[in-house]
């Protein structure tokens, strides 16, 4: 039986269970669209821009634990993905980029969109392949699918020349076992517990890519039992919490905030961890947060299971886990303005049970994340890359992998500018996702950051640089202009009733809350 | 005198005339920043995605003739820029693209926006320079100045680590004269006059990146001398047209087309120009567009002087320029639908004198080429790399090059998603912009091209991966949500008014023009 190229490679990526695809295609994409068009069990959700594509496959992998396709356009279309592929990369999520290419006979010759597209992936991806033939692809995209299956290696990206797209060759499959996961370190398992039973002065620091709900509780259950102190890394990819789970600190942003929680800090114990790092350097201060000569036990890898290598923790000390009760979450005055505080009340208050959060508040962010930890069961995503227009891309992918969970989206508006095409695909795909816009009408944290870094308060030649008031973006407009209802509301009542009214109904919604 | 590096490098740029800055910083730009407020001589635009920043820098060098300085944010920020600096780069636009790195010792920690700047910056650069200490960076900004000012560079970036930028060093200044442009070929100039002058069969191909209307009126008068056949490149990135210039005819895109219209031709003198290739490679078919064993005849490079080529071959010729009758162009019916043929005969009816317009139409704008030809005087800008999304940005820096200037952007839809927040700087620096949306809703090209290159025709799985109506773009909003006031127009007279009342009023204007 005579197939091609493009056919096998999507039919080896169904057959392996990677059967959602976010794409934006071009003409050298065209037989990729007409083999998935062939592959019932492919799913597709178009994106007008490259960056939501990207950023959904990363939300997407994050909560369905297996990687979605996405399918772009020559080297500018990959281009355009790149910053939300370094994002999903740091955050390890799975990824597999299928990247149209020109023809290899057509490669020499310049064309307009002729790149390096091999360069251009290498720099936001664990692993590269180029198909040199039709007959080979199932082996080569196989190959792919095992290399980000492993503990290493977890963004991958496979270029597809248009004529090895095309070409007509055998329906030769291939299948692959995915590599085991790496384990914890067994012989670290009795220095780690001797360390945290020192109690104070003692760090059990866990961390990414995902904090299971169990391992939070395990977490708990051993600094309740040695005293030790237990932190999650900044920025942990995915984390399960509410409903009774024992909120976990994570380390600040803020380089001060983060270096004076962990001053007291003697011993730390790395449980899918690094040891922690300063986001930006600072002129005269360490870029290392644990203080000086700190001694560290690595217990586990970050892509190994993390469950696992704290229930072996928690069985040496024999630490059992008990019971957290959740603090209340103060009620906001309903004619309160939004504030950092009162938003994070009235989003904490109003989240459904089982909701996934997408979270980009940045400066308007800080009462966010412990709120909600004492609230209804929901998984919180953290932008563990940096690259900012993160988090409403990362939502469409969340929803399309949970449709029957609520996903909000806490965004500052300088964020959401980058990938505001992301609302258009929550229309299209009608996708249940809840967009806060936190309107601050500015680039807060560049205010903030340039006198810490030593560059001088803003002046009036640099201020209009980070302020975004004129014009003050309508994201009502904005987002109805995408096909997605809005409102916006400037206190606690518009808020709530906002977000009720939101949650209440089915597909997108966006928010605009002005602070 | 002490400074710093970021002072020594913007002050280096200003010296040399870079005075301009499309800007998107973070945290390691903020001493760039500062150094920027001090800097008088430079002006600055902020825009809210990087892809505007570059491309506007793109559209900025080709009106006012010297590079444009963007500002970008670490390795993400340049990836979000890559896209149309792809474009640039195949333009042969200069651009000056300023990166802020991690500090140098802040690097080995694999924070989490570290990323390989240097990896990406290669695949859209020509050059690419780190500072690697503040004593340095006048020398080191002059040498990439100086790269980019010659034959065959263009793009250059500099990485600027944060400890470069903030490090104090000397007023130690560099300057640099720019390379001397590449003249034509003087022993070329007989043969090519040979080669025309037997008339039938013969092709004078004049290209990128500038074609006066004096390098246009002295192809006319070659053509109207010897009876050869004169084209331009598909993709020019700007050509002066209008005003009784002789309108010369671009390599048409589709291939079927552009191959028959070269069909005849046995030698070509190629002016600044390249052997035409196809856009894209077909099944069965050759990507190069001349007949096969057709002579070539290299008369000068593309970034020479192509004025003082076409001087010399007509001076050889003995042919004298000769006045040009610009043909009437028909007006549309008021009340008709708006079509690729009305859309066209209004347009180039009410297109102001001395206009610049960034064509982006694709499928809707076969027409606007050849109407505007025969109108007032007028600057065409082209798109020569490909990358969709080049329009609106490339209209921002047009519109700061030449505020005087009346500046259209005319653009499909599907285009326009990618760099909408093109809007909001149009709106923050009151830049005199009409952006045009071909609105057809579909990535028609896309349907066009799926049989053309075998992959069938859409279907009812591949269609909706085409297609922009679930839900329709609501342009009116997305233009007013960015600052910009807009209308929509479904018929010629509808269209005709909101022209004249973009062009008659100062800062920019929207029009969907619902095909």
């Amino acid at each position: 039986m005579t197939t091609n190229g493009a056919d096998l490679l999507v039919t080896t990526l169904a057959d392996h269970g990677v059967d959602t695809c976010f794409a934006n295609p071009g003409t050298t994409e065209m037989h990729l669209l007409a083999a998935i068009g062939r592959e019932a069990r492919m799913s597709t959700h178009l994106c007008v821009f490259e960056g939501v594509a990207t950023g959904a496959a990363d939300g997407y992998a994050r909560m369905a634990g297996k990687p979605a396709m996405t399918l772009l356009h020559l080297g500018p279309g990959l281009a355009n993905g790149m910053a939300n592929l370094h994002n999903a990369r740091k955050a390890a999520t799975p990824v597999v980029n299928v990247i149209g290419e020109h023809a290899t006979y057509h490669l020499s010759l310049n064309a307009p969109l002729a790149a390096n597209i091999e360069g251009m992936a290498a720099t936001v991806s664990d692993r590269v392949v180029t198909a040199t033939s039709p007959g080979t692809v199932a082996a080569d995209t196989a190959s792919l699918l095992e290399a980000i299956s492993g503990g290493t290696a977890r963004v991958g990206t496979i270029v597809v020349p248009n004529d090895v797209a095309w070409g007509e060759c055998n329906m030769n499959k291939a299948t692959v076992e995915p590599d085991p996961r790496p384990t914890h370190d067994a012989d670290a398992v009795a220095p780690a517990a001797a360390a945290l039973r020192q109690g104070e002065g003692s760090l059990l620091l866990i961390g990414a890519p995902f904090i299971t709900a169990r391992a939070s509780a395990l977490a708990y259950a051993i600094s309740q039992h040695t005293g030790c102190m237990v932190m999650a890394e900044a920025a942990v990819a995915r984390m399960q919490r509410g409903g009774g789970t024992p909120p976990i600190k994570r380390i600040p942003f803020h380089v001060d905030l983060a270096t004076e929680a962990l001053s007291g800090v003697k011993r730390a114990v790395l449980a899918g961890s690094r040891a922690p790092v300063a986001f930006f350097a600072y002129p005269g201060r360490s870029s290392e947060i644990l203080p000086e000569g700190t001694e560290t036990i690595a217990l586990s890898p970050a892509l190994s299971d993390l469950e696992a290598a704290l229930e072996a923790l928690a069985a040496e000390l024999g630490a059992e886990t008990a019971e957290y009760r959740p603090a209340p979450v103060p009620a906001a005055d309903p004619a309160a303005a939004i504030t950092p505080e009162t938003l994070a009340a009235t989003v904490a208050r109003t989240l459904p049970a089982n909701a996934i959060v997408a979270d980009e508040s940045i400066t308007s962010g800080a009462h966010l994340f412990p709120y909600c930890g004492e609230g209804v069961p929901h998984d919180w995503l953290n932008n563990r890359g940096g690259s900012i227009g993160y988090s409403m891309p990362v939502a469409v992918g969340a929803a399309v992998a949970c449709p029957d969970r609520d996903v909000m989206c806490l965004t500052g508006d300088g964020s959401a500018l980058y990938t505001l095409q992301s609302l258009w695909t929550m229309a299209r795909s009608r996708l249940n996702v809840t967009a806060v816009i936190l309107a601050n009408r500015t680039y807060r944290i560049l205010a903030n950051e340039m006198s810490k870094i030593g560059a001088g308060d803003p002046t009036g030649e640099t201020m209009p640089l980070m302020s975004l008031d004129d014009p003050a973006p309508d994201w009502v407009k904005l987002a109805e202009g995408h096909g997605v209802p809005a409102e916006r509301v400037d206190n606690v009542a518009g808020l709530e009733a906002a977000l009720r009214r939101a949650h209440g109904e089915a597909g997108p919604h966006l928010i605009e809350a002005v602070l």
